[in-house]
């Protein structure tokens, strides 16, 4: 049976979502609030697979509905896209709870609010989560799947088939944590860069190519942790017990909030494409990680 | 005029530099002080050349040494990779100081140790520094040169220079910091990943999905700070300006290094491969590594 999935909002990452279900099969009903957006979704949507390499015969797969209600009406899961606002996500949840049965899963994108912050007092809160993508999901896989403190258990489990399934990669959280985990993974990274970029230890540029040409291309294989694993004989335990104390050690000593300055990001701004540049970069940049993708996929 | 290079210590660090140099066009002269690893050193390196597709044909550009004075005599640069012992070094430092003219540039692979701890007091400390790449420099290219207090700014181009025409990527530092850029980086991200493990929000294998099948994909083409240049429309001080402030909190939030704990290692090692199995996945790594590293190359 063809799975229905609805995908609420029409902009960049909710277009991704839809491509990413639509080639896996299920039928989409796309909705977002203007009408703009809707009447160049479909054009959109043979844009992105005209840059990611994908077939464009998935879109036959795409409805686009005029109401939310169409478009939520007897679906298996919502990837809702909305604003990162409370009080908006608030009542997209109240209104997306009363809209659909009691089997329908409702995800939610959001990188910044938890799923308790909008399922609170919901009779459907059981049935609500984050699934929070990297941008754009439909040319990198993972999916954090952050439950609220009322998301039932089976949810959770229908949740992280449901995204093998359209074959992106589900990560589990157990419990609401403020940035989930790859945004308190980046926001680290991004504090001890900018720091050592404003006191003069290294360029934006040397910044960028330490990780893109160094520890990104071991973590695009293998993870942090699968790493250290083969950076000792005895892997893992050997690797903490000869360097846990200097990686300790430099993790004390490294910078936490202060480092986001504005004197930091007028350094950054300077070495790097200038804001005009942006779009025609992002599309650049989602081509060729739809090609490293299918180069990861065929060389498992 | 073929550039004469000699590699100080023939393990595996050792190894995949004579093969950087040689594939590079480079004569390279290896010694280790150790019989048996001389014995055996260009056995290994036609082994490792099978493992990530080099031309073993460069292997002829290798003479093993029997002695460190002829093998860094009249070399343009030394590339050292012995213990990472003070004492140790300070010892071969005298030594390739006494035994290198004035123009000959000495590099160390040292990770843990800055250049002024073993060039301190040298003659000829204007030449030496850091050149520490990632294991293993012949399938990562990045390699971070870290002068000392008395390293010649021209000694820094000419190791830039060469860096670049034997087709690494030079990352220049422009003082020494403890761990250097990369270590900094890797230990903050281990210190927030053990924490998170260990409270369990998300299983090991879940931390390194988020980052091998999200993060690590946009930074093996982009770096951080190209990344977020590109997730605001307008570039990377719109995207401080708006996301700043969360990632400053969830930076001020992130553990440190009480989170290399003992417990941590336990249920990382109990979720990873065991160390038996360490040696072949290493391989495994850098035949990937390998493949990874051209198909990048092939598609820039």
């Amino acid at each position: 049976m063809t799975r229905r999935i609805a995908v609420i909002g029409g902009g960049l990452i909710g277009r991704a979502w839809t491509l990413v279900f639509a080639r896996a099969g299920c039928e989409v009903r796309l909705w977002d609030p203007d009408a703009k957006v809707r009447a160049h979704a479909l054009d959109e949507l043979a844009e992105t697979c005209r840059q990611s390499g994908d077939d464009p015969s998935s879109i036959a797969q795409v409805t686009i509905c005029a109401d939310m209600a169409t478009a939520v009406d007897r679906v298996e899961w919502v990837q809702e896209n909305g604003p990162e606002k409370l009080e908006i996500k608030r009542e997209i949840y109240a209104e997306l709870d009363r809209l659909t049965g009691s089997k329908t899963i409702l995800a939610s994108s959001s990188s910044a609010l938890v799923a308790s912050r909008f399922a609170e007092g919901l009779a459907g809160r059981a049935r609500i989560l984050v699934a929070h993508p990297v941008n754009p999901p439909h040319v990198i896989p993972v999916v954090e799947l952050c439950p609220g403190p009322d998301t039932a258990p089976e949810v959770m489990d229908r949740a992280e088939a449901l995204m093998r399934d359209v074959a992106q990669v589900p990560v589990r959280l157990t419990r609401e944590i403020d940035g989930f985990v790859l945004n308190r993974l980046q926001a680290v990274v991004l504090a001890e860069s900018l720091r050592l970029i404003e006191e003069g230890i290294v360029t934006p540029q040397g910044l960028d190519d330490t990780i893109c040409h160094g520890l990104g291309r071991r973590w695009t294989l293998l993870g942090p942790m699968a790493t250290i694993n083969l950076n000792a004989p005895g892997g893992v335990k050997d690797y903490l017990d000869r360097y846990g104390p200097t990686m300790a050690r430099l993790s004390d000593s490294a910078a936490r909030g202060e480092a986001f300055t504005e004197r930091a990001a007028e350094i950054v701004a300077a070495d790097l494409p200038a804001p005009s540049q942006v779009q025609e970069l992002s599309r650049q940049r989602d081509t060729r990680l739809a090609e490293l993708g299918r180069f990861l996929r065929d060389n498992d």
